[in-house]
């Protein structure tokens, strides 16, 4: 490849590490409203942060302006990512809260790709101030995915981001449109809205100020961290079924969400991935909950709920437990794994496949057969009445196949270091997909405190990927991508 | 759909009857040799089964040469293989061997599918004219696969096997070529050749000559059924290493076999799905053998036996066992289970995924990255020199899934059984990949016989839907099928 342009590449990390310490600073008043004692580690974190920032931005200033190719983006994504996991997760190493570094930047990762996976066993003993970091790492996570989804992704060329977008016209250029720009602002301004009356909701509701912010970060950016040992257990049903509305709001789409508050209901019912979406949330809550009412001693209405609260909580991607679905037998503990592959509408800041994904293999599959015995004819898979174009089809079908492959190596990574083989697929599926709880020793009551370091590393690794769509992360470890050309 | 020509198809799946109820009475002479008493029950079965097959015949005689449609033909092979599979189990139930119908089902279906799944815990109490029929339908049902892959799935437009007949001119008619007739009676002669060859090795190294047969049979059809509760661990090293090869050639694509034969290395050596075969067989024993010495306490020598056997007998989804690969801890366990997941060459009696598609993805995986660093591009596939169609990278693709997709739904299905996960997933991935034993209460020492009826019956579906390469079944479970036209 060409030079690649290291110094504009600093710039932009500079810029974003100056924002991600000044968001560890406001975590300061928390701990000092509290006088939980770890402010000065805190001040320190977000200092050390900033300073690293702007010493990175200032010393690149004059790079402003110019062209990035798309291999220095890809190296800009990566870079950040691994630059601001690192840095997210000096609050819990200065704060002294995890036994080592992997603790911390499995926790940070896992904060910032909105998994909501942690190494902590008494979450409600950390200090508030470090809990309050730990949730914002998840609203920073999803605000991050947001404008990736939008602008970035669809430069890098990760094809198949078309069919979510297709609403807006897509970029055309190699830069930034700035009705790109214009577009992520405006559903920031949705992000922000909603996380505002989410939380003041689930205050109204009974929860505490700090509670209530807190699980409203972790709820808008489908992250799963909660400031309680029972996660939504602890909670009154009322706020359970409100976090079942937020967590289904978050999983949606977010040009869905921008045409519901205009009032374009066509266009969202003309949606295809949505309507999708509300069916099979509603199908699996139908079927599992006929099956929990026959299988354990739970009520009508909790069953509803813990299954609701499940199937929303596992499909957006989200992770917050109101129950542990483990203890409703091999059936339907093995439908909540199968569950962690779902991954909620594309364009949200849920994980995962993304049901858009889904539509375009089962589709596909189903039109297979009709080639089969069409040889002859060209039969085409349309979504939302537009035709996919077969070179986005084979880019969603590699992308499912890859998928499948990195959960394979990173169970067999894990089974390696002699993890067994369930919680080993458990680990991949939940970290793969960025949702938090899986099977095995990871379970809706477990927690990932017991993996070795390597095996922290390994999945954080996944987190990562799982979460930049594969690719991003991918097409750094093929020669291609390095070659001087 | 047009009209079915019923009467065809009952002409056609009359003269399979004929042949399996003469094979059936095939095995009263060694019933009475070993004077095990069973020489009624499989005189009943055969005279049965020929009489119904001559019934079938007679009656649909005028129906000769005529056209037959594609849905016929995908009729013709399901109803085959549901009539075949019930006739088949008929020496099982009228010997009293097996306690109810599914079970001689499953232990017929595992047969002619060269699976090797069994129910039974003694084999070794089993009369011999059962054990000679239980071997016997695996060298059936891979005599059967050699005629499917080289004759009929090319004109039902399973596509993709363009790719490993290359080497001869593939049908471009909608008959029956004579060239592809004289081809698969070539084919057949390999494989009858083989497996006297290989029975005579085994006699000479050691086998008693019933054991001899019955192994050979098993091994040539990549089936695993032996005559021994021990399977292979009841005979020496000697005849293990020699299993080991049999195996190994068994899992080559019949074309080059029959290259090799006639001494044409350099088409041996183009061929870069042998090549692969060959390469990851290598690479899994060297890097295994290493684990298990490190691991176990076996000698160097066990360790790299047992290592080859085990990986050479899942690769070819054999399935002999000659140690319980489950003791060599989670890490080897976890390379077993994805080497369920494998398959030999396509073009031989292997079952599962085969070596051409995973070339096919891992080849195309890679180059979707420089699709996307070069968007503009037109980059082809390119398999052993020659550029793989569009249309056949996407129907390997939608395999690929749809095969994780069943192994998904069986897996699904036994645990809603409520059976545990591990042996969910193991049972349907052996089952599925035609193999034998699996992980979790499926291991290489354990046997099918703990699961219900239902169970068996899933999983007989699922090794008929393997064995036929998924779509050849599936196709009849979707409505265009059906569709008058």
């Amino acid at each position: 490849m060409g030079m690649i342009n290291l110094r504009a590449i600093a710039n932009v990390i500079g810029v974003l590490l100056i924002i991600l310490g000044l968001c560890i600073l406001l975590c300061i008043p928390v701990s000092l409203f509290y006088q939980s004692g770890e402010a000065g580690a805190l001040f320190n974190a977000g200092a050390f942060t900033m300073i690293m920032g702007i010493l990175s931005w200032k010393y690149n200033l004059n790079t402003e302006g110019e062209h990035l190719t798309k291999r220095e983006g890809y190296l800009i994504v990566a870079l950040s990512w691994l630059l601001i996991s690192i840095f997210a997760a000096i609050p819990y190493h200065l704060a002294g809260v995890t036994p080592n570094f992997a603790d911390a930047a499995f926790e940070s990762v896992s904060g910032l790709t909105t998994t909501g996976a942690s190494v902590f066993t008494d979450i409600e003993a950390l200090p508030k101030g470090i809990l309050f970091w730990r949730s914002m790492t998840h609203w920073l996570g999803g605000m991050g995915i947001i404008v990736l989804t939008i602008a970035i992704f669809p430069l890098l060329g990760i094809a198949g981001i078309e069919l979510f977008t297709a609403e807006s016209p897509g970029p055309t250029t190699d830069k930034i449109h700035p009705k790109i720009k214009e577009t992520a602002k405006r559903l920031w301004g949705i992000y922000v809205l909603l996380t505002i009356v989410c939380s003041l909701v689930y205050w109204i509701e009974g929860m505490t100020l700090f509670d209530s912010i807190n699980h409203s970060f972790a709820t808008m950016a489908t992250g799963g961290f909660s400031t309680k040992n029972a996660s939504a257990a602890a909670f009154s049903p009322l706020i359970q079924y409100t976090m079942i509305f937020f967590m289904f709001l978050a999983g949606c789409n977010y040009f869905v969400i921008y045409s519901l508050i205009k009032g374009r209901f066509r266009k969202v019912f003309n949606n295809e991935e949505f309507k999708f979406y509300v069916s099979i949330v509603l199908i699996f809550i139908s079927l599992m909950t006929i099956g929990v009412i026959l299988r354990s001693d739970l009520t009508i209405e909790e069953s509803f709920r813990h299954v609701s609260f499940t199937v929303v909580s596992l499909i957006t991607t989200t992770g917050f437990v109101s129950y542990d679905y483990t203890l409703w037998g091999y059936g339907l503990t093995s439908v909540c794994f199968l569950l962690l592959f779902v991954g909620a509408c594309a364009g949200s800041t849920a994980g995962g496949i993304k049901i858009i994904r889904h539509i375009v293999f089962i589709k596909n599959s189903y039109l297979e057969f009709k080639r089969i015995l069409h040889p002859r004819a060209i039969i085409r898979i349309k979504i939302s009445k537009e035709v996919v174009a077969p070179k986005i089809l084979t880019h969603i079908l590699v992308f499912l196949l890859l998928y499948i492959g990195v959960f394979g190596v990173s169970m067999l990574s894990l089974t390696l270091l002699e993890y067994d083989l369930l919680t080993s697929a458990g680990a991949s599926a939940t970290c793969l997909g960025n949702v938090g709880p899986g099977v095995g020793n990871v379970g809706p009551v477990n927690n990932f405190g017991f993996f070795s370091p390597l095996a922290k590393y390994i999945l954080s690794f996944v987190m990562v990927v799982g979460r930049l769509e594969l690719f991003t992360i991918l097409v750094l470890f093929t020669p291609y991508f390095w070659k001087v050309n």
